[in-house]
């Protein structure tokens, strides 16, 4: 069986092309593969699959369950089709369980990904440390508050869970914190006069359920939205350091990209033995 | 470069191939390797190198550092120069920096290695959880307090270091916890009677500067040999039930031996573009 790991942004991934869609990628083997001291070890596993000519990103998640989609691996996965010689670089399309995908290979390696509409949906409150700090909601498929402030994100401690509106948000919410940079070209500039924000933020965030991560695609979205929405505007692009590197996110009126990393670190192939010891 | 990913216990390598001592195996490139998100990941780096006919196991810690021994990595290194045709199954010498190590690899892909001397020097106090325990203090080139004790030791917090006698540690010292699983065949006879005894142990560890590890191959023979020497023995074996797996120790008067699990996960090349940006 071969492999290719990489990363995106220090999200990790194993690689497993079975272009013919023979494998069976059990829970078992999902789980050794993802262990990080007794198989490969990563945050995922990226099952490369081609049905009538078109790509498929059968993702899962380390402890073996299905996801929709992640965006780092998105990026890996793209990178992966054309280091491997099945995609020449440009744009094309993968399919996920969320839904074809657009994305587009550069010659740096880093990879652009459509990341639909980010919607502003209204202004909220994160504890965060004992302090209140006021956000906006915004909704990039999943619900994120995205907070600009001009404490110093490092001094946070998110080792505890952010506090919200539990009736704004039912279902829980990815919290954003954000400190700009540099407001960059246009920014304070009149929204008419037509000039686009060019700016850089640095963000940390707190994925519900999960704690603090090293990057969050989609919380990275709602960060460049927030900071746009707080000048009045909907059209926008930032740099988004996270702790595990940097993105560039645009934001237009109906849709986002995000544009980062995607780093190919090693191909092989696994022992057979151990492999099919885990059928 | 090439690569193989294996572990011993759940203690996990990378091993680079690099008989003809020619790489130049940086820092950087350690860290990065051995880093679960950026590079490959592992606890440390097994490059392998034949000098004169006579293997040597050049040992790295994850942080770069050089390390003189490793035995779970010494199964690991073994195994792997079987399993790529380079030595044939039995027993072989690997040069460390701490000495020459003989080995023996088995068919079901365990590997035996010679431990050298376990010596009980003394008894001695741990205090842990609020608890003081009682063991012998066994030097196995470095030092341990192994601790038999009836109370189940999964009950134990090890995530605060273990207090010991600082005037008998004066560089400090590992700590294990005993549970005896079944005394077995032999124990509980007079030592006279020639009957070696054969048991089976579960043991924990609080290494020295580290925290609990998953498993500590001179922490399993000090373990054994603490168990005899409670019965007034010298001699004598047991499975020694640890996080990450088991092994079998026995002890002799004047040597040991660790047979353990050494898995062979995965083999393949680095990204040349990735390796040689690190150099």
């Amino acid at each position: 069986m071969e492999f290719v790991k990489g990363h995106g942004t220090e999200n990790d991934f194993v690689i497993l092309p079975d272009l013919d869609d023979r494998l069976d990628l059990t829970v078992a083997r999902v789980q050794a593969l993802c262990d990080r001291q007794r198989g490969l070890g990563a945050d995922g596993v990226l099952r490369v699959v081609r049905t009538d000519g078109q790509w498929f990103m059968d993702y899962r998640n380390a402890d073996g369950s299905i996801a929709e989609m992640c965006g780092n691996g998105l990026r890996v996965f793209a990178r992966y089709l054309v280091d491997a010689g099945h995609q020449p670089q440009g744009t094309f399309v993968v399919g996920t369980r969320a839904g074809d995908r657009t994305v587009t290979t550069h010659p740096d390696g880093s990879v652009t990904n459509d990341m639909g509409p980010a919607r502003v949906t209204g202004t909220s409150i994160a504890a965060v440390d004992g302090q209140g700090i006021g956000g906006f909601a915004v909704d990039v498929g999943n619900p994120h508050l995205a907070c600009v402030t001009d404490t110093p994100v490092d001094g946070f401690d998110l080792t505890v869970p952010p506090g919200y509106d539990p009736v704004m948000f039912p279902h829980g919410v990815n919290v954003e914190l954000i400190n700009v940079l540099d407001p960059g070209t246009g920014a304070g500039v009149a929204a008419e006069s037509g000039t686009t924000p060019r700016g850089a933020l640095k963000m940390r965030v707190y994925e519900r359920g999960v704690g603090e991560t090293r990057s969050c695609g989609t919380g990275t979205v709602a960060s460049v939205a927030s900071w746009l929405a707080g000048q009045g505007r909907t059209t926008g692009s930032a740099t988004v350091d996270v702790l595990g590197g940097q993105v560039t996110v645009t934001i237009e009126p109906t849709t986002s990209t995000l544009t980062g990393p995607a780093v190919l670190v090693a191909r092989g192939e696994l022992d057979k033995s151990w492999w099919d010891a885990l059928a």
